[in-house]
């Protein structure tokens, strides 16, 4: 099975909530991993999207990301969400998509020596959310994984 | 009807995902406003509270709370959340509560004369979770009202 297919078959299976929101997981490639998910089911009452309903969709594209890269690397680990950071820049008025670029190399590799000495790595993940051309969510996310012995 | 039935009436109205997580609105009070949600609609993986949902629910509590602070001062306007941050302290074992306190007479003071004079008032709230007596969340939002004229 593909990564795409596996994280969006995880995420509907581990957490409920993501079903409901109607959340798939769309790409991953060089440039990073795309979630959407539909307006109608994250709507509020101005018609526009729900700001929790858009916090939980970055919140899970920084999640895949370290999941997927964990699996790159071939290291089993827990991974949380430390803490985080957003600005509802604009409102979306439409189905959207939450990126999350993928690290760097410096990043990648500061994070897996972590892994390896410690057996913790804490990794920042910036994600984004766009109206058309312009930028309407920006999130910044602290993940720990720790490695299951 | 009491404005904690008539807030959670409108938010399972307005926002359905509330209602896929079982939201609840406990208590409003001179202390604040109270949140509920259920573990089971809102677990992940790892039998613990997902994060997406405790940052909807914190969200809320402090959505709720500007909603029931300008129901008070009688003044009609639009809320929004302009940027959040939150902290991840321990997991969420079982059902939880996100607790809005009411801000203290100087800080309604500040927002109640922007409203007034510029019809448009920005006001920060914090909010927490709690696991039993250990503090589990906490959120820190700053809301946006702009007055419908």
């Amino acid at each position: 099975m593909d990564i795409v297919k596996e994280l969006e078959e995880r995420f509907h299976r581990d957490i409920p909530l993501t079903w409901h929101m109607g959340l798939s997981v769309e790409t991953y490639d060089e440039q990073g991993l795309t979630l959407r998910a539909p307006l109608d089911k994250n709507i509020n009452h101005k018609q526009t999207a729900f700001g929790g309903s858009l916090n939980c969709l970055v919140t899970l594209a920084g999640w895949g990301m370290v999941y997927i890269l964990l699996k790159e690397m071939e290291i089993d680990a827990h991974i949380i969400i430390q803490e985080s950071k957003i600005s509802y820049l604009k409102p979306v008025t439409d189905d959207f998509q939450a990126i999350c670029p993928k690290p760097d190399d410096a990043m990648l590799q500061k994070f897996q020596k972590m892994l390896q000495k410690k057996g913790l790595g804490r990794i920042p993940l910036h994600c984004v959310i766009y109206e058309e051309e312009t930028l309407a969510v920006e999130f910044r996310g602290s993940y720990v994984a720790s490695v299951i012995p």
